[in-house]
């Protein structure tokens, strides 16, 4: 039986995680932490959960939480996750970060970016990036993992099967990237009531999204040389989902079926990542509420252009589900353990 | 030149009222208020005014406002309007108040749906309630209009054709109301985020929503005796909206078309009513953004029973379209001066 | 290992027995057909089952499918599972009928209805009512159920706990229901298109919905006594889900405490019902994608009414949740095999 | 008064031409046509009408409704233009094409893109393209106007001030579009139902979207160059819009105010047409049901590329509230006659 703290557990991400594992026979939830929901039933505050969890959100206690627990999921704002996991260390609990403290390897990006210092340097360098369709054998080890944010998740898993190949520009990538709102937490803001964002649709951030460093951070790691990407997040008046459309420039002649063999080959035993036949495109409701992360390759000889589409559930692959696919590799389990679930549809 | 004032103008309906009467040429809008965006551009806090309006938002001032209107509308909680309106009454200002401190002619009612004192009891009794297919001519010589909430609207356009008839019992009426979110306002609340109200659907203060003694106030003054009414709102994942099922026990043999004689002679003058063929029901997109209500009745011989299918937008007929219907006939315009906008559809 | 199998199996409900069955290590989806996609990959059809099932749709064979399968489901327009029926009687297979061939026991009233014959009176009397919450034990003898519609689900989980009360009249209940349009299936109608449907919501077949008369047949079993129900579907612009509204008048007086211990208790052992705390409503989305029901009750003491609250998922307690609740029962299993999954939300 | 008739009146475009035009004092819609609805009325057919048109649709009869018409506008699928065209310009009958027969200049492209032959090449030399922005002098004397696509439109206005610039490369255009599903017309397709659409997101057509070569036609004529566009339509799951993210590679040092200064200068003079502050990015629902377009500039450093952000109403900007804007200019009004609509928000 594993004991699993969540830090954070009122947030999607938070619920989420209750989500996949409370009905799992080898796992326990002992400890679910909130500041503002001290003491109310985990079925109160979210109804979907009744009959389902007895128990009721606690305050964080540093003296008491890593009696309690084996491995903590952190969903906290930057800046707050540092202090804990270097608590849990000490106490030999093991932690994912599913914040953004631990992803970016190079402390002044991070700091340039997120507006404040990484005050870990350690704790950062044992830090093994949550990639497991990349990074499986680090992760099995780790006591520490970084987990990606969603944008980065789904632009990485279409990018990374060609990103060091010969036959694209790897100076000019673009990602023009689509999410539900979900992305955005549980927090009242006006531009995300229904009446605001129903029925409409906006880029935001275009220039400067914090995701864009932790992108090209992998990229350039995979290529071996300097990756520059062009990343444009949108919202989507939707409640799940992450799609992107990738362009890369074709600096040689290739096939669609040669690129798409290259995908197939790449992920041919990631149960998680499909690679859809010729005719089909990803759609976001394919994979609503699953694990699952759909990708198609097109080569465009008009424009000598690669165009890639994929999607994932951005509170599953693109958080939750990839946080407990990490635990499951971090526990010696296999990475499918609780994240089989079908996807939602319609 | 009618010149306006709007105080409150920042929430949905200030922005509807702007909508409304932003491109009317005998209108001049002089003065809009906001306790939270002095200073800002109208166009700037709502984009798609951009290249309508130039002005921007101002604080109210009791010592200046009076000078630049010759009609307020107040779009502000319960408890602010009255002193307010009392200033406006001494500077000879119109007033047209979507509040609910004018609506509730029974004090001690008001008081105990509101929880505050209604403090200007000369003025309660001047003030006219303004639901213009009932009380035209009141309207035409008031300077005090109570604008209706907006379910009260629905509600009594649906049953005032017959809630003085012999053939139904008034003792026993039900309403099942139905609302898009709009009519919450443009507040941020968790529970009207996208993510929470899309594909959701609930019904919420089922046996004490303050816009009863509101329905039962008028319904008794037309049927001269006591209604009843058993009133439960729901909450519509849509932007703009309502709909209400009116189920009345029938006291005697009386047919449909008998029964929709009666309401299209009710009716039959009235611009923006219209009763609907009889194989049609009304849905709430057909009168979207316009001041149009759409009323349906069916007999049910197998329960001895009306139902009535009523819709409005929330926001105009609901709120501002009726507003500025009242503004209409307090300055002897004909009622639909710039109201006659076809809803939106699809 | 239950070898299953599903005639209909591109609708939505067919769509949605495979998902909830196709993960289930003692299920063998043997056969899935279809009339217009034979041979069509069921994972092209619906690409969310990408990588989760290989097998294609196929025509439906009487020669060959009784010894394909140990129980049918049936997701077939009316008029159609009579003779299917039949033929795995005869060949001593299960069925398990998703439509309406066999859920009135008068054949007068199913012609009245649906407009054709009930022509297989034997299996009639045969068939089982497939609510398991209220059949249990008849169920678990049965070799054909009638699963019962969507919105008679809802409105018997809501209705059952007081209809044989004395406090409640009989002859005057209204259930004011609304669906969301999966109910509608997967058929290509103009008004429910996103553009049609979207922002919208009206009422349909007011006085007239088939699933009247299979309301009141079980309520008159139960009540011992006629029930006559004002019944009044509503269309909902979201993916799933249904919400009633119930109103009773009482005829003594009763507490709201007493009205939910009654509920309480009548399903105190039934894992999919849950009674909310007072200060909770159904909401549909706390139910979405899930087996369970949930239901509320307010007593108004200034109407003398029950108002009665209830949320189901059409596709899931609604149709194939509950079609395999049935399964479970009919095979000796416990009820809730396979239908655990934790409702989606957000 | 203009004499008015709609050539396939029944679908999404036809209807906001009646939308548009009904309020007209100086219009008379004298003939709406349909092939499936003809002695239905109007009103019945689309119930926000309701109240507003008495007439009914009738068959087109080429032996009548020239005698009717000053202008027709055809909403018809390619192909069955060009005859009616042709047998008005023989009656003197003005035509505005919302179709694609006479927007290719190229008859190859056209039979290569749309599997038929354009037959017309007089009229096709004859007609003008229906660009106001463009091309408003040409427009006020033509006879037959192929009015632009809704993508088109969206990416021409996007891209119109700086095709030409010498700090751009042609041959590298990415255009990420958009589309709410009413651009899909009002056909019964499973794919567009909100049980399919509600919550998804998708590419489709990637590389061979009709619209690509009627894009590049007029970026060539303006840039008198070859220029190159990727083009990559999406499908929202919204009523109405279009929005359009733009690539293009920069070939000089340019500043971001420098460029905006470019647009706004560009379209200083053009009612519908407004560049955004430097802080907001144009979103769908602020130009919603209205004729106005919203254009954002932004210059990325860090890449060296400009990006472009436009929206429109496909449904008016992109089709019929322009055709009203070309039928002004050809009958000598003011461009801004009957499209001053405030846009619909919330």
């Amino acid at each position: 039986m594993i004991k699993v703290g969540i830090i954070g557990a009122t947030g999607y991400t938070g619920e989420e995680l209750i989500r996949l594992l409370v009905t799992r026979p080898d796992i326990e939830l002992t400890t679910l932490t909130s500041r503002n929901e001290v003491g109310t039933k985990v079925q109160d505050y979210y109804p979907h959960f009744k009959g389902l969890i007895d128990q009721s959100f606690v305050a964080y206690d540093p003296n008491q939480i890593f009696d309690q627990v084996d491995v903590l999921f952190l969903c906290l704002p930057h800046g707050v996750s540092m202090e804990i996991a270097k608590a849990a260390q000490a106490h030999d609990v093991k932690v994912i970060d599913l914040g953004a403290d631990f992803r970016l390897k190079d402390s002044q990006v991070y700091q340039e970016y997120y507006g404040i210092p990484q005050t870990e340097p350690d704790l950062l360098e044992q830090a093994v990036y949550g990639l497991p369709e990349l990074y499986a054998d680090d992760i099995h080890k780790a006591d520490l993992i970084a987990n990606p944010g969603c944008f980065v998740t789904c632009s990485l898993l279409g990018l990374l099967p060609v990103i060091d190949q010969e036959f694209i520009r790897t100076d000019s990538v673009i990602i023009d990237a689509k999410t539900g709102v979900s992305g955005a937490g549980r927090s009242a803001k006006v531009a995300n009531l229904l009446t605001e964002l129903g029925n409409n649709f906006y880029a935001y951030n275009p220039m400067a999204h914090r995701h864009i460093p932790e992108i090209e951070q992998t990229l350039n790691n995979v290529a071996k040389k300097q990756v520059t990407v062009q990343f444009t997040p949108h919202m989507l008046p939707i409640e799940r989902g992450i799609h992107a459309t990738f362009y890369l420039d074709l600096t040689a002649d290739i096939t669609e079926d040669q690129v798409r063999q290259i995908y197939q080959d790449y992920y041919q035993d990631k149960y998680f990542i499909h690679i859809l036949g010729q005719d089909q495109l990803p759609q976001i409701k394919a994979v609503r509420a699953s694990n699952f992360a759909h990708i198609q390759v097109k080569v465009d000889q008009r424009t000598n252009r690669l165009v890639i589409f994929a999607v994932i559930d951005n509170l599953v692959k693109g958080a939750a589900g990839q946080a407990i696919q990490n635990m499951n590799l971090m526990f010696g389990l296999d990475q499918t353990t609780g994240l089989t679930q079908v996807p939602i549809f319609p």
